[in-house]
């Protein structure tokens, strides 16, 4: 495990085993949520990395994303879009579908909250096999506009996200390694 | 359409027929989220409403929900507990059946973030028949805690969910009559 933060994330993040099926570890940020002062380090803290980064929006992943993304577009002030799963969005949306750690699943997000040109940092929570993330990034591409980095607050490099995301800046705040 | 705001929400807020079923008129927040004034306003107006309530901890309904607690929660600088669809919690669980506007749902809460005594602040996006809110109102007062408010964006009074929430102090920044 290495962290690029000053505080005790780490504490915060609860690791369950064989969940949410067996051979999984899963990291489970809800702690995070549960602490107001990591909680706010935290936002704080990605604030501070992507203020000066020329960001004209935000595209948020479903659902643990939402809880990290929204209080970061706040911070910043700009629009924040949202990737849910499919069928969620009432207007013309694009999809992409993709590969999870456990599963396949869709994503879609309105075509009209994604502008022409705009740069975009996609957020989630973790950041593991980096298929959900590469799902946005396509989209926000498709949709013409540039993705600006990718933000997560927990990395799992031994997934190889980094093979799959190779084309952009990738951020996390604490890595695991395989155990 | 009535509110107590002085900004204008309602133009923020799509009306889309027909979504996600036909016969129901969708109120979609999804452009409060892209409009950063318009979210501003709505998660300091939010702010302001709980600040000297002695709010201890804030639970929020996946998904959309997610995405005005978090802010909310950051700014009252108290922890964030979360309803859940079922199975996506790794921890101990308190579950919830109840009837959708269009369909059945069960929610789940982590046994540990609802302390015992504690004042919990509900927050939804939207509040209907006050089916869902009902069941994380059951939730924290099964886990011996009180239910301080219950807050959503947008309130649907013509659903009747006074009826189903009576025993709780409800707020919405904006409510729609039938049509």
């Amino acid at each position: 495990m290495n962290s690029q933060i000053d505080f005790d994330l780490d504490k915060a993040v609860r690791k369950v085993k064989d969940f949410p099926k067996k051979g999984i570890l899963f990291y489970d940020v809800t702690g995070i949520f549960t602490n107001p002062v990591v909680f706010k380090r935290v936002v704080d803290k990605a604030t501070q990395i992507y203020k000066d980064k020329k960001i004209d929006s935000i595209l948020a992943v479903e659902s643990r994303g939402f809880l990290f993304a929204a209080p970061i577009s706040y911070n910043l002030g700009v629009p924040l879009a949202l990737a849910r799963k499919a069928g969620k969005l009432p207007g013309e949306t694009i999809q992409e579908s993709y590969k999870l750690e456990y599963g396949v699943a869709t994503l879609e997000v309105h075509i009209e909250d994604i502008k022409k040109g705009s740069r975009v940092l996609i957020i989630d929570d973790l950041i593991a096999t980096g298929g959900t993330l590469k799902a946005c990034a396509n989209m926000v591409e498709k949709l013409g506009a540039v993705v600006a980095g990718i933000f997560g607050v927990i990395g799992l490099p031994f997934l190889k996200y980094a093979d799959v995301l190779k084309d952009y800046e990738i951020t996390s705040l604490i890595n695991y390694d395989s155990e």
